[in-house]
């Protein structure tokens, strides 16, 4: 397990540095003003450098919703109770959720991935099994997983985003599904951060004042009586990660590897490619942040990685939604850089001012 | 002209308070945390409102592009010369534009209505032409047209909107092109707002920092030449405004007496979605912020309208892009409310402490 993620890790090379340059130099030739797309036009540049095309088309999608359970779910942390995390992956296979809706309408495929749903759960063409574990442990009481766990949850993310790269998928959404899961992702996010856990802990599924203290104090404990070693990645999540939250971080490792760009979800895929980028730095230029979720902790994460949200849109759902909905800003990018008309090309006079920095930027 | 233009104004109605109750109440119901959502849901409500329907489903759906020209260009202040405005409108009508690109995106037409390009524009069955003149009056000498003229290019507006609408959209995009038209937009919203000049101009299509203080400076005689009275909205288009910027007031008014949501693009947008506001304070309710533009005058514009943009990507680029790009979160908000699974359609426990609150909201 470990030696995938290892070999993983060491197939990651830097973007495509001629991709980009290619992109960026076309972008002053096609009909509009010089950099009036903002956004859109460097995000197409960082399309083209991670999948070595100059103009990049985007093909099949899919979102990889990743599932587990958390034993600190105990701690009453959350507004749901753990029989949600089931129920809940049962409604991504049949379609019903806010995930498959918003996938639906970029049409990107939603595969669940569990590695730690304390369910059985029948077998399904949609379903990737590989549970790690029947949920986590209490991480108040202890650490979440072992370290050869980690590592497998790891692998695992690393083997579902091939096996659907394999399949044609040329853009990979990160989801999560797990009832308590926002607790874990502080407690992660503090450890690699050094914040305290109260300006990373935030109300998830939307708990009262009251609970909130509760989980914030949750925090706090697990990482007294754990310890997490911030230098050792795989220690942070072994002692109070997720089998999902792992699972993530497998995903951008091995989107990062393939050259396919990896669009993150919030607050919890923020967690998972704080992971990945812990363990490889070299993954953060193929991670594309979806959305700034309403949790509180989200925002140290898009800082800590360096990256700017596409869409901020008060979500806090997580399943991989806020990733769904930013494929469509990453799918206009491409088109915008591979279907425009160029001046030349419509036979339009350019702006009248030569300005040689945008030509040769 | 003004006859239909206030015929249009009459018709516009309240939003339906029982469709945005029942579109609110069917929230707390889908397999999801109450307001989870975020921007979402309350856009989703708005829909219900604007459409009558409690579970909004969009159609067919066209982006309207107002084309024309302005005298003001003479005074050097934008990056292209007045024979870029025809040729952009045949790169619309060839498809090749960004507004094509993302309009296809969105399965969005492209319709071009002309009310006053400087140029012979051949027939095409997605151009409408409706020339009220070729080009407006230099404004830093005088008016830009007459208040014939101005009603005249609402009107057209209406008429166009009314005539894609009875084709069969259900969602307007608003679009513009028009070689200078951020100067007399600047100066109508420092008109209507009484910001100073150089609060609402902005460098437009990329001009520099001289270029930029001859900009303002245009705006400031312009403002001084004319006197437009901010009381008397026609007077302030007529005297400072341009030909499409009138016909984008037309096409929100239409909307809002069609019951059909109007997503607005930037800044141009903008200042002809404050004219209809002043014309009919009753039209802001049926409006959409589509994006956030650089325009550090569309910020005015979006403070003044009590519009939230629902997209940030330092766009500036105009056409109806930002509009067609933001359609897309439209129709997800609809899709979310009509195609997501009740708790109870899909057999899983909901929340386990009842918010009478949320359930009420």
């Amino acid at each position: 397990m470990q030696d995938l993620v290892e070999r993983t890790i060491a197939a990651i090379r830097p973007l495509d540095r001629r991709a980009m340059e290619a992109a960026r130099a076309r972008q002053p030739q096609l009909t509009k003003p010089w950099g009036s797309l903002g956004r859109l036009e460097e995000l197409a540049t960082q399309i083209a450098g991670i999948t070595g095309q100059p103009m990049p088309r985007l093909g099949a999608r899919a979102v990889i919703t990743c599932a587990g359970d958390h034993g600190v779910v105990a701690e009453g942390v959350s507004m749901f109770g753990p029989e949600t995390t089931p129920a809940m992956v049962r409604n991504f296979l049949a379609g019903g959720a806010g995930i498959n809706v918003l996938a639906r309408l970029v049409g990107a495929d939603v595969i669940v991935l569990d590695v730690g749903v304390a369910a059985e759960l029948p077998p399904h063409p949609k379903l990737i099994s590989r549970k790690i574990g029947w949920g986590t442990g209490n991480i108040v009481h202890g650490p979440a997983m072992t370290r050869e766990q980690a590592w497998a949850a790891i692998a695992a993310g690393v083997e579902a985003a091939t096996h659907v790269i394999e399949g044609g998928s040329t853009l990979l959404g990160t989801g999560d599904m797990g009832i308590a899961n926002t607790t874990p992702s502080s407690a992660m996010v503090a450890a690699f951060t050094g914040e305290p856990p109260a300006r990373v802990t935030g109300r998830g599924s939307g708990i009262d004042d009251a609970t909130l203290a509760r989980k914030i104090a949750v925090v706090e404990r697990a990482l007294a009586v754990n310890q997490p070693d911030p230098a050792d990645p795989i220690d942070v999540v072994a002692k109070v990660g997720g089998f999902e939250i792992a699972a993530i971080a497998g995903l951008c490792l091995a989107g990062a590897a393939r050259r396919v760009p990896v669009v993150l979800d919030g607050f919890i895929a923020g967690a998972g490619a704080l992971l990945a980028a812990r363990l490889a730095p070299a993954v953060i230029p193929y991670l594309i942040a979806g959305h700034a979720s309403v949790e509180i902790g989200h925002r140290v994460v898009l800082r800590e990685l360096g990256l700017q949200p596409l869409i901020t849109l008060d979500l806090r759902l997580g399943e991989g939604t806020g990733a769904a909905l930013a494929m469509h800003v990453v799918e206009a990018a491409c088109r915008i850089l591979v279907e425009m008309n160029t001046w030349q090309g419509a036979n339009v006079a350019g702006p009248l001012v030569a300005d040689d920095d945008a030509l040769t930027a």
